[in-house]
């Protein structure tokens, strides 16, 4: 798994179209297509090929919990990201890592916004200059 | 080499203090404070350890020549980027490479932004939706 995290100031993300890639991919349920959130940690993840969904998934629990804390922040954005890595994971367990990570986030009382898996979107960034305003989690 | 590219309506970054890390970087003389492009390719660039820089350089140039292409556009935003590897090159072989890759797609005839190197910015990214409109490519 590969992560992207960043502090955003402002987050937002607008459904384009179902994905078609890579092949075989079923994407998730769309039930809202719009999602926006300020004063927030944004999650970029790509899941990879035999990475170990429940270990790793703690890992980056614990981790964007540290994160969160340092930014003083409550507010969790994840989005499912597939340009992180040549070596992506099927859906089925890009989807249970998230599931994972979302369940353990919210025990950690952080609350959770969830980008749809499985469409192309907009995205709107808008992320202060600060020192480890952007930073990579390789687990 | 490992870069994510993509199609920005509005890009802005704004320099926000040198960076300190990994050690030993020797940040760019600062010339300007504020970059600030429309409608451009935006490319975010990892050099890693042991690249070959001409060879990957010129790599580079031909995707997001080929990019530019195929969204219409003239202008290419370069924004060094040490987020997307845990295995970053010596900041002389980045400058370089970042040299090499100003230099052949000037000769392409685009417009170049090039962002600060050692330093860490603030970031707008406005990305429209659209397929291929973030794409993630390791030489």
């Amino acid at each position: 798994m590969k992560s992207l995290i960043t502090h955003c100031r402002n987050f937002k993300s607008e459904f384009d179209g179902f994905a078609d890639r890579p092949q075989g991919i079923v994407p998730q349920e769309l039930k809202e297509d719009k999602w926006q959130e300020t004063e927030a940690v944004v999650a970029f993840i790509t899941v990879e090929d035999r990475d170990r969904i429940k270990e790793v998934s703690q890992l980056m629990v614990e981790e964007l919990y540290l994160i969160a804390n340092e930014f003083g922040r409550k507010k969790v954005v994840l989005i499912p990201f597939a340009h992180l890595s040549s070596n992506i994971a099927n859906y089925k367990d890009a989807l249970s890592f998230l599931d994972y990570l979302e369940e353990g986030l919210k025990q950690k009382e952080l609350d959770i916004t969830r980008v749809h898996f499985g469409s192309h979107k907009s995205l709107l960034l808008d992320i202060p200059g600060h020192t480890g305003n952007i930073r990579f989690r390789e687990f």
